[in-house]
């Protein structure tokens, strides 16, 4: 019979101890973590530190290109190196359903293991719980994590100015796409994988040659459109994007096309957003190339004047059209 | 109709900007949440950083002396206490299920605001996801903590030394059989609460008469039994207990008589464990029992040669009982 989680697996005994030394900490093994004390005891460098959460819910939970492990370990550590920070330390939550195979748990901590490693963090604490049956989804997920701003670094969503340049690091809508076509059974391309990936390492590179930079973010739900809307409001200004310069894959707009999406409206996994001093534009833009995660990096708009705060798309045929983000539901359990 | 979380509001939209900003930013309003950045920045005092998770799944959501708001906010407070940190700042991260009545979110999100503002610690960052009805259950919560911890100060469950003195905050089983009670609709008495509380600001006060405290642990699931059974295996000792001196309600011992549970099993959420040494257990019971979370502490014990790690009891009559940690589930869904 396939072992299966059970509800001891919860409940502090011995059950719970077991799987927490056979699967947690054999994969993820390191000193604080080894320590066995609910809280971990770091070691961090100096500087101001930032902190984030993210809970992960996706469906499925194996997909092209990674699986919930090994996004929740990316997510986190972008999440940190777009608030300026180098990752340092990471917590891992995990809310497990009643029958959900212990073969497919140890691939998943496996898979973060492997993540956590590439992107040079540690999981240093951790925690299990278990639901009955039917009250939950196999497993979430959250990781959070915390790191350290080096000095003279300051990125803030409210920090755009007028003439900034606007650049994004691949093509746009990758994850979102990957894990619809899963979830639906479609097949749009042989490739169509998600990007889902640990960028802090491109983010180190890019600071080394803009430490003046403006504004990180990746553009996870809601997509490139919801990102640049919230970046143009909390900085008070208007984005104008070039729609002839947005990397896009052949198959994912094909995909978007078909299922009726905005590829400006889907989640990316493994993109950022820059906004930088435009003298900076081009050093920043062959740093960010040069990186395999960067490689379809590119210049793809502007800050402009607009007390309105819009974010609008030059198209073509010299049109223009207002980028909006979305109001609703468009892609549930993305992430 | 009554309001209800619905899959917009994880989707990354407007729908989820406006539930953030209306509900968890108005609540919770601090700086770093203000800023509306996915990673919160922090200035920390100097010092070793403490860090730790916990997920909860607690069910009902809502029990006698507390809900899973200020539960989710005291559990991880005392984490980091137990780790000897001072609570510098919290993360949370929601998973709600479709249908869930925004009017219970509301109620719980107060609930944790007022928690955090009483332990004296700010909720900085947080996240929001969204799962099908049937997938989830009301809400689950995730929050990840870090403290500072003063110098000169250093807990570890393996530092427990022969000779050493064991005390506990307050009487055993308060949160696990109220939790039961109120799941089972069963009445026990009339004042019969969970004993939910954080106590960072009575660790604080201990740490200044015992700065050589060896280990502190809330013993939480698993209970008294998990706790001093995990801390004798850390610290390669034997913990010898005396049954007369252990704080129990006599609600609460007679509810577990009738449920069948061994109150050293059952779970706290608000109580504390302590292994000092000798010469330092009156000074600490006094300051403890100073505080009105620690008004019932008592020493419980002491910490005994024994290579084995046994923990054992001894009984009124000149008897002795070892005190093992269940090997299986005794009460899912508590924390």
């Amino acid at each position: 019979m396939t072992r299966q989680v059970d509800m001891s697996h919860g409940a502090g005994g011995r059950a719970m101890a077991r799987l927490i030394d056979d699967l947690f900490r054999a994969a993820l093994d390191n000193p604080a973590l080894a320590r066995g004390h609910d809280a971990a005891l770091l070691d961090l460098p100096p500087g101001r530190v930032v902190m984030s959460t993210d809970s992960f819910v996706i469906s499925p939970l194996f997909f092209p290109g990674g699986d919930i492990g090994s996004l929740a370990v990316h997510g986190t550590v972008n999440d940190i190196a777009m608030g300026g920070g180098v990752p340092q330390a990471l917590t891992a939550g995990f809310i497990l359903e009643e029958g959900f195979p212990l073969a497919d748990l140890e691939r998943i901590v496996a898979s973060m293991a492997k993540a956590a490693r590439a992107a040079g963090v540690s999981i240093v604490s951790g925690d299990t719980k278990v639901v009955e049956r039917g009250k939950g989804d196999g497993v979430f997920i959250n990781t959070t994590g915390i790191g350290v701003v080096p000095d003279g670094v300051t990125i803030d969503p409210a920090q755009a100015q007028v003439g900034d340049a606007v650049l994004v690091s691949g093509t746009l809508g990758d994850h979102g796409v990957a894990i619809m076509a899963s979830r639906e059974g479609l097949e749009f391309g042989t490739d169509l994988t998600s990007d889902a990936a640990s960028l802090n390492h491109m983010v180190a590179a890019m600071l080394r040659v803009a430490p003046d930079m403006r504004v990180l973010r990746d553009p996870t739900r809601g997509g490139l459109a919801a990102a640049v809307n919230e970046i143009a409001q909390a900085s008070g200004v208007g984005i104008e994007l070039d729609e002839a310069t947005l990397p896009l894959r052949p198959e994912v707009r094909g995909a978007c096309e078909l299922l009726g999406l905005d590829p400006l409206n889907v989640a990316n996994e493994g993109k950022l957003l820059a906004i930088c001093p435009p003298a900076r534009a081009e050093a920043l833009l062959q740093v960010m190339q040069a990186d395999p995660l960067g490689r379809d990096a590119a210049i793809i708009g502007r800050v402009i004047d607009d007390p309105r705060c819009f974010v609008r798309m030059r198209t073509g045929l010299g049109g223009a059209r207002m980028v909006d983000w979305i109001a609703g539901e468009q892609l549930p359990r993305i992430c």
